[in-house]
């Protein structure tokens, strides 16, 4: 299968997939609260979706690919343009993070800018999804973890990224963190997803145009050293650094202004979009 | 009720209280798999444990008395001694990172030592547990969304901590994170869980002892500025800092070795003891 989705119909959430370039209902197979190892065993099976019911793509609502993900572990500085272009050194160990399940929205759920700050700033990113829980993978195995990739947005607020030395706060803000819109099984990939095109476009401008073959890290390399120190669960997210161009390194920078359209779009695995609203 | 403890008996998780000295089983009155909202609700109905069964504590294994929180926000450098110790300035905003729920243990479970370290200290901390979903908090009524308070372990490789800027990575490896032994409901302690004795004992010597007054940014500051970023959820957990005394800032430093007990005791709050283990 080419796509897996998470939607909402008339306020019910369910999975849907792509079958003929139309979206499909996996209602009838895979219950709508299945947890994400049991996603993984239904794309694994490789499902027939030549019957699955059409739906119309126009009425539902996008959700996350996974609902609420135990970790979103977040690695920093993996372009090493992006490195550079913050006067930081290519990182000898990648700098990694948490973002909590509370920062993440669907594709084309309002982006908030919240009231104590205006520096909102994109990071377009490759977000791998665990399907396997994983301890100790070694080079060669690890990639079998993957379940599948999709976009990523690290929105972030500079300026509470930079309140202590601790990136944290400033990537935790509720509704910055765009995740989707769908996952693409591991197998409909590269190995690895390298090889493939990511850029960002603000309001239909190109800000980042990178390659995800220029990741310092890889997606095996970030498995095998998040692994050598923690279990790495079904539905973890791992967000894989972003290339350089984002609004914070412009001169004057860039910040997402409310009514703003942001799209990451990498070959292969979609189109994420987002406007930014100011916070109610 | 003065604390609330989850406890498995014969591999079955349940919930546990304490009445007249006595661990008693709430298994009638709460169920096993209550959300911490159900929790939150529960206690402050003021449960009536004189008819709860006894249970005999030396045949009870403990849990986490959050399942799995869906954040575990931490604060760096939150006694001014500690921070000096490390020589680092008296931070302006609260240096946070995130724990994810891999990294907790239980009391008394093993605290694992892993292969690729040995620079494996504690950090007695008090953590406060949210009760009710909350964002926007001002000083005030901030202390409303707190449930309870229990002790928590930030236990860190010193070598990962500082493998890059960011310290997360050093703070989540498998097995570090003692938090427990029980809940203690905030009705029980001082607003705040203000003024209460906070101490870490390695092999029943002292090497942390202070007073929760003298954090630097309070628990009810800790929410305000939390909840300006995010939704604090029922079940998150806030690990407030650690005082002086950490092993890293030693000479020479103390790491902590297979056999070591290592023991947080805070006042009113619960006495945490765990063993260190060399991973399996």
């Amino acid at each position: 299968m080419s796509k897996l989705a998470r939607i909402s119909i008339d306020g019910r959430p369910q999975w849907a997939g792509f079958h003929d370039g139309h979206l499909v209902s996996l209602d009838a197979q895979l219950p709508a609260n299945a947890d994400m190892a049991t996603v993984a065993g239904f794309v694994a099976g490789k499902p027939d979706l030549s019957k699955a019911p059409r739906l119309d793509s126009a009425t539902v609502r996008w959700l996350t690919p996974v609902e609420r993900p135990g970790k979103v572990i977040c690695l920093g500085l993996n372009y090493a343009a992006h490195a550079a272009e913050g006067g930081n050194a290519k990182p000898e160990y990648p700098a990694f993070f948490f973002r909590g399940a509370t920062s993440l929205i669907a594709h084309e759920a309002p982006l908030v800018r919240p009231h104590v700050s205006n520096s909102l700033d994109f990071e377009a990113e490759l977000a791998v999804v665990i399907g396997n829980r994983s301890r100790h993978l070694k080079p060669g195995n690890a990639l079998s973890a993957v379940l599948g990739y999709a976009c990523f947005n690290d929105g972030t607020l500079r300026d509470y990224q930079r309140r202590s030395t601790q990136w944290t706060i400033g990537k935790n803000f509720d509704g910055t963190g765009p995740f989707g819109p769908w996952l693409v099984p591991a197998a409909d990939l590269p190995s690895g997803a390298k090889g493939l095109h990511i850029e960002s476009r603000l309001n239909g401008q190109v800000m980042q145009s990178d390659n995800t073959s220029n990741m310092i890290v890889s997606v095996e390399d970030a498995l095998v050293l998040l692994s050598e120190v923690l279990t790495l669960e079904p539905g973890d997210v791992i967000a894989m650094g972003t290339p350089s161009g984002v609004g914070y390194a412009r001169k004057p920078p860039v910040w997402m202004q409310p009514g703003d359209r942001i799209e990451i779009e990498i070959e292969g695995v979609g189109l994420l979009a987002n406007t930014v609203a100011q916070e109610a």
